[in-house]
């Protein structure tokens, strides 16, 4: 069992009525404020007026940069980046989901950056201070209210990389479940892959660690499983969106992690995918997963796997281990395929194996990745072949 | 569901390696160190040297409050109070349990008050500020390490009351799951109880909250029960005394709360024991709360104690709610009086109804207790008599 620091000073106010205390947040920080946002649904379900008008209210100077994309770029980083150091910018306002909050995590660093910011994004100049940040969230998946770090795609390179700092941890964080009231079924169903993957990518791990955030795990796993048909089935049910908004920051804060050191498997897989086709996160994540489970099923890992399909998906614990594990993954396959009615394959979505070799090579960054089972870069090819 | 603010910016350094950052964290706030512990056992296990190395070594002036009580009283808070103004302490290390952590809670608003800091714990002056608070735990139990609230007992007046304040937060808590080892079985016992009465206190609920925090309670009982035993077999058991501390600090660091305003029972009832009898406050809870549970059980509460026992105890789901509930109950005394071995009875320990009445009339504050079911005066003593 490894030691840890656990550090996150996030505050959250979380509920439909909070939004009355952005003002008196925002001035702890400064009074010119960058706004940023996507491509404009916060308009539509009203959030941005309500937001703005908190603003004026507290009496605070107000810049914007709209039109982050789904899959945050570089060049939108840039361009928040400029915008900062132009107009000495006090504290940066996201508004929106985690690609929102993650581009905006990456300008606040850029802020303070002489050059490319993509240089702080693949760690060939050191993240050394950001601006500090507030959020809103509109969209229960990534996590990134609560953590510090951020994921960035450069269209030029076909790279999408992630790096964080911990000074890029939001200050404050707004989660109001009534917010994802308008989030459509997909994206409510790509979100949910995108938690329940955070937690798999730590839960599962043969180190001896605190049996107590294993039953953390579970419990987050349960909450995904148990609210997201029902999300999905109405959109405005404020239980099962209240409930998976807080999963989300709980998913992927640090919490569960309690010092395991093991890298992430399914992720750098699934940033390949969409650095190359630009899908959506959670459904690459989603594709992904089960293969990965079972290309890493066997003998050695096998507990693991028993103790998730018994405690997570309930499976009868006097049944031999090997045939739990099996009904785990094929239960957990019917949640993202059957319940969610995600698309199951690759194929299905247009992508084919021209670029495997080279997004498996990538992956690995030409090595291996030591996640639950040490992954090389044909177990990655083999992986994304499972996936066609 | 309520809507609430989740603010816990406590530092922990967690695992048995990391006393070498108490330098550093105790700088940040200033020089003049004002160190708090209780009867001398920190001196037994080799961690008072250890502290005094660090504090010198970071070359800060180091003064001292010895002897604080388990029930820490209010003349000690007095004492730390006085040395603080006199000495111009900035910051105070807090090496010891939760009484001492506690105290020093007080101690360290009670440098900003001028009189008796029992007016603090009364309410009768308002707690304003508190100096920064940094603690070494060495007993799972209460989760003053991570909260902001604490109980002082008045022998004066047979008082034991609770008061809390955003200021009295420690800054930093070092939890090194080694400096428990030397906890007595009993103590271990007591403390386990404690942890599950603070659970229990939120977890017993009818309001519609999160089911994402309910599935954490739950996992942090069946850590509890799970690792209690072991670490009584096997003091030194790591993962056993791990799991207990970590779980120690998230049962009552308000994250599983998440908006539920209702107040809690037991504790009242059992502030109402140690302040007359000064007798352990877990030895308490685990009398009091399996009797508390049999008279709050009735059609209208019956699912939650369903739930509890299907959850935590893994009680078979087909069986009738009602016989799930009094199995519930009895597994939970099972475990407090069978496997931890702690007295069942008041009567086992001396107590006898002879301050029943008065007790009761001061745990509700001659009104009512708005719990899980309200609870009247009589309703108190009904649950005493239960015990004896």
């Amino acid at each position: 069992m490894n030691s840890f620091v656990y550090d996150i000073p996030v505050k959250v106010y979380f509920g439909p009525d909070q939004l009355g205390h952005l003002g008196e947040e925002l001035k702890k920080y400064g009074n010119r404020v960058l706004l940023t946002y996507g491509g404009g649904s916060i308009k539509k379900i009203g959030l941005y007026d309500k937001v703005v008008a908190e603003i004026k209210k507290a009496g605070l100077e107000l810049f914007e940069l709209s039109g982050i994309e789904p899959n945050p770029r570089i060049t939108s980083v840039n361009k928040g980046a400029e915008i900062c150091k132009k107009e000495n910018i006090d504290v940066l306002l996201a508004v929106g989901g985690g690609s929102t909050i993650d581009a905006t995590k990456f300008i606040g660093a850029g802020a303070f950056y002489e050059g490319d910011a993509w240089d702080l994004v693949t760690g060939k100049a050191p993240i050394t201070k950001c601006l500090p940040i507030v959020t809103i969230l509109t969209l229960a998946a990534t996590g990134s209210e609560m953590d510090a770090g951020g994921v960035i795609s450069n269209l030029d390179t076909n790279e999408k990389l992630g790096n964080g700092h911990p000074t890029m941890l939001p200050k404050v964080s707004f989660l109001d479940p009534t917010n994802t009231y308008s989030v459509s079924a997909y994206q409510t169903a790509c979100g949910a892959a995108d938690i329940m993957s955070h937690i798999i990518e730590v839960y599962f791990n043969m180190n001896k660690d605190l049996y107590m955030l294993d039953t953390v795990a579970e419990g987050l796993m349960k909450t995904v499983i148990k609210y997201t048909p029902i999300a999905i089935k109405e959109p405005d049910n404020y239980e099962a969106r209240a409930n998976l908004m807080w999963a989300s920051s709980w998913a992927i804060n640090g919490f569960i992690d309690g010092g395991k050191k093991q890298a992430w498997s399914c992720h750098p897989m699934e940033h390949e995918l969409s650095a190359f086709y630009d899908i959506t996160h959670g459904l690459g994540l989603a594709i992904l997963t089960p293969r990965w489970m079972e290309y890493t099923l066997d003998e050695t890992t096998v507990s693991k796997f028993y103790q998730f399909g018994c405690n997570v998906f309930d499976i009868d614990k006097s049944m031999e281990p090997m045939a739990v594990a099996k009904k785990s993954i094929e239960m957990l396959s019917d949640f993202f395929f059957k319940t969610l009615g995600l698309k199951s394959t690759l194929t299905e979505i247009g992508i084919d194996d021209s670029n495997f070799e080279i997004m498996a090579k990538k992956a690995c960054k030409g090595s291996i990745i030591q996640g639950f089972k040490p992954l090389k870069q044909e177990d990655i090819l083999n992986i994304y072949k499972m996936c066609l």
